[in-house]
């Protein structure tokens, strides 16, 4: 496990975040008008070599090598005595861990036709997956239960946004240009509700949906076990302590990925989001480190409630709505290849004048 | 030139085209229903999985070899003595068709981003285009100007329609799987619009556009040039005869299109529409030979307002709305990607019971 972080450290990361490049997202904007076709012609495709430009502080922007990071937790409230909060039993998610190593999941398949690799860690899944290729950080066997007590304690969740950061920086060490998140954890939904309540000051029946398919009751107590959180941690809450909210009212997963966030953002890389457990994490290292929300990039909306919650407090407007409600960062590998496209625009097109194509200044 | 068809033959051309397969469609969904992801999670990429079986009538359905065929032509409404119709002079389409075949427009670099390639087809552009790699057609040197007169006759639509079905039918006759389509044509805005009014049921100022971007005084005369067609074409449109529709009030490379889309329904080869005007072509088909329908798969919804009448009126909805309003078949080139990555998912993933993963039956 690497080196953890103190609240003094994190904020000085946070400081050294570098401000978006707008005069190189300028000059490119005037490169993409020269191109044989009617301005603003392609939309957001324009727009998002525009940003990778601001982001990467140049005039060629790139998207790629890529990787998505999927960050795997077990959480407390899974296991809670009054009944589960999700339609899969715990020991899914080590399950799951095994399926990413072996390159059987819905990620490895998208990740694969996005040509990214994929970065498996597990930060705190309750019984260790021994699997190669899996990275293992784990602060600790899974969180506490929410609804009952803190999920983590500060010094826990600075350890996960520690080793978030480490392992953005070792991936953008070794060339890494575009990151994508993804998460596996069974009874995160939950987490992220309670999450998105507390930084984007929703409701819990407003950012509460049906995670992977739960029945009627279920779903009526994991609105309760949102509720109740809220209700036990209302001092961080209520005090703006993002820290502390990340860490009574998230999962090792979702700090770890907002350690990704912050630690992408700090070297320039841009990070594509995902779905809602995601998003939520990515929030969250938005409200750690505010110059990270200049660093994400939307993949697509997500069937789960709250999703939209989060991309409003974020800004971001999702690239497409596909009905997905996976998670494991597949959006954010679907979202890649039209990213990658998007930069051949301006690495590719010939100009009006090379073309010799007539110009409407249209 | 290939040769032409008659009004029978196209008839039984339509009257051929298979059904699509139901059963291999419910075989995939059960397939995808095994793999280590919640039933339906994936959303609208296991739709996507489904509707390619139907069409290929296979469990194993493909994404590719890819194709995009991008016809090109000439509008006699452009070159009215009345005014422009678009922010940019007829010669324009001979320029792009001289830039697709060097490969430097926005659709060739989509194309590679796609691993598609891309057919140019002159369909009749004013002046012929000499370049390596054009197919020429060329069934007239461009339409006559649709507000006064038929845009084509009932023959030269015939032959423009039987070129595009004979293109596809080469293309599949080499393998391809998956073919896109897109158009290039200045004034084309104004005859997808004529057509989409025509065979839509709308009035011309719901289906009319802004195109390339033209300012206030050229769209208001470009709403009075398609009300012009309407009116001098009200027989056939009233008569509800698809040809005469497509001949009086489209375009060379919107018949050619068609065509295309007849072709490929005829051979099980899924089309992806792009914008308007593709989209347009697509409804033309469906109209000469309504089965053409099914084999249609979308992209994007195009900034043009008439976009959403054509593709209501075909029951397709968009994968994504980046604001395209280029053409040129950019859209289709996005979405193949998506669909490629879709198909990985049968391909690729687990099943839960291979991978170990307990599964909640939901």
């Amino acid at each position: 496990m690497t080196r953890t972080i103190s609240e003094r450290e994190l904020a000085e990361l946070a400081a050294q975040i570098p401000p978006l490049d707008e005069a190189a997202a300028r000059a490119v904007q005037i490169r993409i008008d020269n191109k044989t076709k009617p301005r603003g012609s392609l939309g957001r495709l324009e727009e998002l070599v525009c940003r990778l430009a601001a982001m990467q502080a140049t005039e060629r922007p790139v998207a790629g090598p890529r990787a998505i990071v999927v960050m795997a937790a077990d959480h407390g409230v899974a296991a809670s005595p009054d009944g589960p909060v999700s339609a899969y039993p715990p020991e899914v998610t080590a399950q799951m861990v095994a399926n990413f190593a072996r390159g059987g999941a819905a990620i490895n398949a998208l990740a694969r036709a996005a040509d990214a690799r994929v970065e498996v860690v597990d930060m705190g899944v309750r019984v260790p997956v021994e699997a190669p290729g899996v990275v293992s950080v784990r602060v600790a066997p899974g969180t506490r239960d929410l609804a009952r007590e803190p999920a983590m304690s500060r010094d826990e969740a600075l350890a996960a946004i520690a080793a978030g950061v480490a392992i953005a920086r070792r991936l953008t060490d070794e060339g890494v240009r575009l990151l994508g998140i993804g998460e596996m954890g069974i009874g995160n939904t939950t987490a992220a509700s309670a999450l998105t309540c507390a930084l984007a000051g929703a409701a819990a029946e407003e950012a509460t949906g049906r995670g992977t398919g739960v029945d009627d009751a279920t779903y009526a107590r994991k609105v309760g076990v949102v509720r109740a959180a809220l209700a036990r941690h209302r001092a961080v809450i209520d005090a703006g302590d993002a820290l502390g909210i990340v860490a009574a009212l998230s999962g090792l997963e979702l700090a770890g990925l907002a350690g990704v966030v912050i630690g992408a953002a700090h070297a320039r890389v841009p990070v594509v989001i995902d779905g809602y457990i995601s998003s939520a994490a990515a929030l969250a290292a938005a409200r750690l480190a505010p110059r990270t929300a200049d660093y994400l990039l939307p993949s697509h909306r997500s069937v789960e409630v709250g999703h939209r919650l989060v991309l409003s407090a974020l800004r971001l407007r999702p690239l497409f709505d596909l009905g997905l409600r996976l998670g494991e960062g597949t959006g954010a590998a679907l979202a890649m290849p039209m990213i990658a496209a998007a930069v051949r625009i301006l690495d590719e097109m010939a100009t009006f004048e090379a073309a010799g194509v007539t110009d409407s200044g249209r």
